[in-house]
C-alpha cells in the first residue's frame, strides 16, 4: 500500500483539460498533496503567480518538468540551450521544486555522432552544476526511452545515467529520475536502479498499453498495461528512495479527454492496487 | 566501399508495390544477387514455387524473415508457436536460406512478468535447436527495438542476445542478427557487437529519420537519417562478419509508394555512399 501522502500527480496527466489554476484547484479539492509542474504551462501562467497558487493551496512540488536539449553540435546553439536550463533552474527554485527534470537532447542530424553527442551532453551538464548548486535545485537526469533517442534524449538507460553521475562526481546536486515507461523494458533495470541508490530523486509511474495507439502519447493508467509497476517501485524503494510516486500519463485519446475529478479518482485507486 | 556482390535487398523494402514474382524480377533485372524473403509473401505464393523462382533467377537468400513469438504464458499456445517456428525452419531449408530471423515475442499481458517471459523465451529456443540443426538452418536471434518489447520482442539488446547465446551453447546453429534500426541507440552497442563476434549471421541496414512520422513503418533510406551506418558496419566487420548487407526498409509513406526500379537504384547508390 502506498501512503497517500506520497502521491504526486504530474501536471501533464491533466494537460489538455486544465489550465494551471484549474489543475491546482482539482488537486486541492481531491486532497492531492503534491505535483510536478509542466514548464510550458508554468511560464504561460507566470512563474511567480504559479508559485503563489500552489503555496496558497498547500501543495508542494516533487519536481519541475522539464529543461535540457543541450546536444546541438553548434557551439552557439548549445550555449543558448544551457542558458535556458539555468533559467529553468531559477524557475524551479522560485517554485520551491526540489529538482528539475533534465532531458539531454537528441542526436544532431548534422553530425550523426551519437557517442560524441553523449560526450557533449555530459560536458554541458558539468557546466550547469555550479548554477544548480547555487539555486538549490537538483538536476534530475532522466533516462528516456530509446525510441526518442534521435530527437529528445541520448540518455537511454539507467546504466548510462549512473556512468554520467560517476563522471560528474556531484551527487549532491545531480540525481536520477526513474520513469517506469522509459526503463521497464531494460534487461538491466534492476541492476541500474540498485546502483543508482540514493541518486534516485524522482520516480514516475504510468503503464505501457499492449495495444498502444501511439508510442509517445498513449500511455496507460497503472494496471492497464504490461509493466510490473509494484516490482519497479520495490526496486527503487530497496535502493533507498522514499519520496513521492509521481503519476505522469500522456494520453491523447483517453485520459486527456476525461473529467479531471474522474481521472484523479482513478489514480487514487490505482496507486493502491496497481503501483 | 561495399562490394556490390555483398548487397541483399530484403523483400519488405518493396512490400507494397510488388508480388513475389514482381519482386524477384525487379532484383534480377537490376543485378541484385541476394534477398531475404518475407514469410507471409512466401507462403502466399507457395514455398516450393518461390524456391524455384529465386533459383531460376540466380538469386540467393541471405535469410528468411521471420518466425518466433513463442512467449505466451499459456503452455498450449507456446507449444503451438514453437511448432510454427519448426515449420518456418523447414520452409527456410526449402528456400536454401542460411538463417531464419527469430523474433522472440512480447510480454504476455496476462502475467506482466518480463523477467519470467525472457526465461520462457530462452527455454523455448533451446527446444527448437535440434530441429534447426537437422534442417541446417541457423536461428538468427534478432534483438529488436525496446519500443516493441511489449508486443513483439523481449530480446531488446545485443548484450541480452549474447547472454542467451552463452546459455544456449549452440553457436553452430544459433546466431545473432544485427539490425541497425533496432540497436543504433544502445550506449553499449559496440561492446555487444564485439562480444558477438562470429555469432553475427545477418546484418540489416536502414536509417532512423529525425522527423519520423511513424516509429515502426517510417524507416529511412541509408543517409537520410541520424544513424552512423558506416560506423556500425565497421563494428560488425571488425567482429568478423563478411556476409551480406541486407537493406530492410519499412516505409509506408515514402519508399513503398515508389517505382521498384527507382528504389533499387537509390539503394545501389546509397550502400556505397552512406552505409
Amino acid at each position: 500500500m502506498l501512503d497517500p501522502a506520497r502521491l504526486s500527480i504530474h501536471q501533464v496527466t491533466l494537460l489538455q483539460q486544465c489550465s494551471t489554476p484549474q489543475f491546482v484547484a482539482a488537486l486541492a479539492r481531491n486532497g492531492i498533496p503534491c505535483t510536478s509542474l509542466w514548464r510550458d504551462k508554468t511560464r504561460a501562467h507566470g512563474v511567480g503567480e504559479t508559485a503563489r497558487l500552489v503555496a496558497d493551496n498547500g501543495i508542494v512540488l516533487s519536481g519541475y518538468c522539464f529543461a535540457g536539449l543541450i546536444t546541438s553540435a553548434d557551439r552557439t546553439e548549445a550555449a543558448a540551450a544551457r542558458d535556458d536550463v539555468r533559467r529553468a533552474l531559477d524557475e524551479a527554485a522560485a517554485l520551491a521544486a526540489p529538482c528539475l527534470v533534465f532531458v539531454a537532447g537528441g542526436v544532431d542530424p548534422r553530425d550523426r555522432d551519437i557517442a560524441g553527442t553523449r560526450e557533449r551532453a555530459l560536458a554541458g551538464i558539468a557546466e550547469l552544476i555550479p548554477h544548480a548548486r547555487s539555486a538549490g535545485v537538483k538536476i534530475a537526469l532522466e533516462p528516456l526511452h530509446p525510441m526518442i533517442c534521435a530527437t529528445r534524449s541520448v540518455l537511454s538507460t539507467m546504466k548510462l545515467a549512473n556512468e554520467w553521475c560517476d563522471r560528474l562526481g556531484a551527487d549532491d546536486v545531480v540525481g536520477i529520475a526513474v520513469d517506469t515507461y522509459a526503463v521497464w523494458w531494460d534487461p538491466d533495470v534492476a541492476a541500474g536502479i540498485a546502483r543508482a541508490g540514493k541518486r534516485i530523486c524522482s520516480f514516475h509511474v504510468s503503464d505501457w498499453l499492449a495495444d498502444t495507439q501511439d508510442l509517445r502519447l498513449d500511455r496507460g493508467m497503472m494496471g492497464d498495461g504490461v509493466i510490473d509497476l509494484p516490482a519497479l517501485r520495490g526496486m527503487v524503494e530497496a535502493a533507498g528512495y522514499d519520496g513521492y510516486v509521481e503519476v505522469e500519463i500522456f494520453s491523447q485519446r483517453n485520459w486527456w479527454q476525461r473529467d479531471p475529478d474522474e481521472v484523479i479518482g482513478v489514480i487514487k485507486d490505482r496507486v493502491q492496487t496497481a503501483a
